[in-house]
C-alpha cells in the first residue's frame, strides 16, 4: 500500500517516537546541566545572509553550504547576454542572497557581532540546532545534523576552562557513558616543542605530521618530518613526547623538565598547572582527564586550551572544544576571546543505542484503557480523564473493535498496564487491570484501582 | 564597536536567552502534555524533496517555498542554448531538487505514506518543528517560525476529538492563559445549512461568504449571497444561524430542529451530541467549548469536527485543528482518516509575554559567586563545585576584578544569591551571601550556608 514514489532527501533522517523521544532525553540531560553551570540557550536562525556565511569554512567549505534561491523573479538578476557562458560558481550570489546554517561557531559570532553593545560580558550560551551540509552522505554523516555547542566570551580565565571540563565530565556520566577520556593540550606546548627544533617557525607543519602519529606510527610521523626538512637531532628531541606514558602528572612533570625554558611552552605548563589545581578539589573528575601533548585539533582556530573527548566504545571523538582569540573578528569586531566545547550529538546518540543505555522506562504511555463493550465505552472514556489527572499518561483505544486487536496494539506499543472494562466490570462497578509484562490480571473496585495506580505509577 | 553591516535575514529573529527559556517553557509545558494523552514526537527532515512540497499548497503556496539549489555544478543542466529566454519558474526544477518545510502536514503524510507498512494504527504523533515561507515579512509574520501539530491519524473516533479539546484546554490552563475559547463546529452542519437552501451544491461558495461574517456583518453577507444566486428565502432560512446565541446546549437544541431532518445535518448533529457527551464528564472542561455553527476553517481540508482556539488577549486564533478524511491520498495512500489540532506558538508566546505569564522564578542562575580576593580564588571555585551538586545552578566570576564590576553584572543578570568570599571571609573561614533583591548579607560558615542553600534553594 505505502508510495515508494516518496522519499526523503539523501542524507536527510526522520526521527519516530522512539528515536525522538531519545534524542530528546539526551538535549534534556545536557540543557540541565548547562543551566547548573549558568549557561543560558541563543537560538539563530536556520537561515543567514549568504554573506555572512561565505568565505568562512575555506573554499571547499563554500561549496558545501546550501544556498537558498531568492523568492520570486530571480532570474531577472541574470543579464540574459551572459546567461549562456556564466559557470554555477558566477551565478550564486546573482540568484540567491540566503543560505543555511553551517555550523553553529559563525552565526554565534555573528550574533555576538550583532549584539554586542547590548551583551553583558561574560557571555556564557548553549546552543542546540540543526546545521546542514552538502557533503556526500555515508555511514553516520548526514546532511542535517544537530550540533551542541557550548561557549564563553569575554573572560580569558581557566575557571572557565575548568568549569567546560566539568560539563563533559558530568554529561557522559548523566548520561550513563562512564568510559570515557578527555583529552586535554594546550597550543602553547606545541608551540614549545617547535621551540625545541631547528625550525619553529614550521609548527604548523609540524603539528600536522605529529597529528597522524595515531594512523602513521612513529616512523611514519619521523619520515614525514624528515621530509619536511626537519633535522635528526629534532626527530630526537620530540621522539620522547611521542611515547610519554603515565599519569597526567607524571606527563606535566617531564614537560615541565623539558619546555619551561621555552617562551611558549613556559606559559602552556602554567595554565596546564593552573587547570589541574581548579580540577583537584574532585578527584572523581581527574581520573577522567587525561594531559595529551599531542593533541592538535583545528590549530588555526584555537590558541590556548584544547580538548577532545574519547570513548573506547566510539569511534571519532564525542567532542571537542578549546580557547580562541578571536571569535568576530571576522565581522569586524577585535579582540573577542572565549572557550567552548561541542558535543557530537549523533555520535553519542549511536554509542548510547549500541550500549543500551537509554532509560528503560516506557517512553511513552503508560495505561491503556481497552474499548471493547459499547455500555461501558463513556466510563472507559471516563476512566482515562481522571487517571490523566493523577498524572499518569493514559490513552484509551479510540474505535470499539475486538479486545485482541487493542492488547496487540498496546503490546506493540510496549504499554505496561491495561484496563479492562467488559460486561461483568461494567455491571459490577470494577475494573480489570492487567499487568502486561507478567501477564496477570486483577479485578479491583475504583478505590482499589486509584489506590494502585496512585502507589504504584505516579512518581 | 559592533559591525552595522552584519545583520540576519527579514523575516528571521535570533532568540536570545531569555526568549529562549520562555519558548522551551512552552513547548515543554505542551510536550509532557501530549505525552500525558499518549502522544509521541516526530521529527522530520528540514528539506523535503521539491517535488514532495510542489503542488501541495495552491499556486501562491508554491511561490512561498524556498527552494535549496542544488550543489555542484548545477548549471549544467541547464541547457545553454535556453538560459537566455528561460524564466525564473521554468528553470526552478533544473537548479533545484530539495526545498525547506513549508508546514507539518504535508510531511507528516509524506511521512505517514512512507512508513505505513511499520505503522501501527491508531498513530499518534506531534511535531514541534520550524517551518520557512517565503511571506512578506510583517508584524507577527515570519519567513522561519515554528509550528506545533498533535495528529492522530487512522481512527475516525470521536474519542480522539475530545483527546484533543481537553489537550487544548489544559495546555492553555497549564500555560496561565484561563482566559480563552474553543469554538466547535462540524462541517456536516454547514453542510446541512447548504441543503435548506435552493441551491445545496453551493455549499461551498455559500461557506465562503458565511466566513466573512465577523468582517463584512450580516448585511454584507447577504448581500454577497444574493449576488451569488442564493434567493431571499434562502438568505430568510440562513438568517437565524447568523444570530445564534446561547449556551452551546441551547444552540444544539436550535440546530437539531432546524436541521434533523437534512441528510448531513443528522449526520453533524449526532457527532457533535456524542462529542459534547464525552466531555460532561469534566463540567470545568465544557465551560471552554463553545458550538459556533459558522465556523468555516479550510474547509476544502476538514470533512467534520472543527475548531479554533481564540482567546480576547489575541488577535486571530492560538490554534485550531479538525477532522480530515484523506491525509495521503496526495502520496498514493488511500482511506487515512485523522484529526489533528495545532497550536499558534508565536501568539502564544506574543500574548504570555504581554499578559506576563510566564514563570517569575530565575530562568538561570540561582548562586553567583564572586571572585575578587586573589587568595580565595580557589576556595571560591571549589564553592562553585559543591553547590552545583546539590542541584543549584551557579556561577562564579571567572575573571579576578573588582567587586562592583562583578556585583553589577549579578544584578544585570537578575541573580537573586551572591556569596562573597573576601579577605576576612577567607581568613575566618565563612562565607558571605548576599541577598540582591532585599539587599540584606549575612555572615555564616561553611554549614551554615550549605543548610541555607539546601533548605531555600533546592526544589
Amino acid at each position: 500500500m505505502s508510495n515508494s514514489n516518496v522519499s526523503i532527501p539523501q542524507g536527510t533522517r526522520d526521527f519516530g517516537p522512539t528515536e525522538s523521544f531519545r534524542r530528546t532525553y539526551i538535549f534534556d540531560t545536557l540543557r540541565n546541566l548547562f543551566k547548573l553551570y549558568g549557561y543560558a540557550p541563543l537560538e539563530t536562525p536556520s537561515m543567514e545572509n549568504l554573506s555572512t556565511l561565505t568565505g568562512k569554512y575555506g573554499e571547499e567549505g563554500d561549496q558545501l553550504i546550501y544556498k537558498i534561491l531568492n523568492s520570486g523573479d530571480f532570474m531577472s538578476k541574470v543579464d540574459p547576454t551572459t546567461r549562456t557562458q556564466i559557470s554555477s560558481k558566477s551565478i550564486i550570489p546573482l540568484i540567491s542572497e540566503r543560505a543555511l546554517r553551517y555550523d553553529l561557531t559563525v552565526p554565534f559570532a555573528r550574533y555576538v557581532a550583532m549584539n554586542h553593545q547590548d551583551i553583558k560580558y561574560p557571555f556564557k550560551r548553549y546552543q542546540i540546532q540543526p546545521v546542514w551540509r552538502a557533503d556526500r552522505p555515508q555511514k553516520g554523516r548526514y546532511r542535517e545534523f544537530y550540533q551542541c555547542d557550548v561557549d564563553l566570551v569575554g573572560s580569558s580565565s581557566l575557571l572557565n576552562e575548568a568549569d567546560l571540563i566539568q560539563i563533559y565530565i558530568r554529561a557522559f556520566i548523566s548520561l550513563g557513558i562512564k568510559d570515557f577520556t578527555i583529552r586535554v593540550n594546550n597550543r602553547k606546548l606545541l608551540l614549545g616543542m617547535a621551540e625545541l627544533t631547528s625550525k619553529p617557525e614550521d609548527f604548523m607543519s609540524m603539528v600536522i605530521s605529529i597529528d597522524k602519529l595515531d594512523k602513521i606510527g612513529e616512523e611514519g610521523v619521523q619520515k614525514e618530518l624528515r621530509e619536511k626538512g626537519f633535522k635528526e637531532e629534532d626527530l630526537e628531541v620530540l621522539s620522547p613526547f611521542f611515547r610519554l606514558e603515565g599519569s597526567s602528572e607524571q606527563k606535566l612533570e617531564f614537560i615541565r623538565e623539558k619546555l619551561f625554558h621555552t617562551e611558549q611552552g613556559k606559559l602552556g605548563i602554567l595554565e596546564m598547572q593552573e587547570l589541574w589545581s581548579l580540577l583537584r578539589y574532585s578527584p572523581q573528575f581527574s581520573s577522567y582527564i587525561n594531559l595529551d601533548i599531542l593533541l592538535a585539533r583545528g590549530l588555526n582556530y584555537y590558541t590556548g586550551t584544547i580538548m577532545e573527548v574519547l570513548s573506547p566504545h566510539a569511534k571519532g571523538s564525542l567532542g571537542g572544544g578549546g580557547r580562541y582569540d578571536d571569535l568576530t573578528g571576522i565581522f569586524g569586531l577585535k579582540g573577542i576571546t572565549g572557550v567552548g566545547i561541542s558535543f557530537g550529538a549523533d555520535r553519542i546518540y549511536d554509542l548510547m543505542k549500541d550500549m543500551d543505555l537509554f532509560p528503560k522506562e516506557p517512553v511513552s504511555t503508560q495505561v491503556f484503557i481497552g474499548n471493547f463493550y459499547p455500555e461501558a465505552q463513556q466510563k472507559a472514556y471516563e476512566t482515562s480523564i481522571w487517571i490523566r489527572e493523577l498524572g499518569i499518561s493514559t490513552e484509551i483505544y479510540p474505535d470499539l473493535t475486538k479486545l485482541p486487536k487493542q492488547l496487540k496494539y498496546a503490546a506493540q506499543r510496549e504499554i505496561p498496564w491495561v484496563i479492562l472494562l467488559g460486561e461483568e466490570e461494567f455491571l459490577d462497578g470494577t475494573y480489570s487491570l492487567k499487568d502486561m509484562n507478567k501477564g496477570e490480571q486483577k479485578r479491583m473496585d475504583l478505590e482499589g484501582l486509584k489506590k494502585f495506580l496512585t502507589e504504584n505509577l505516579v512518581r
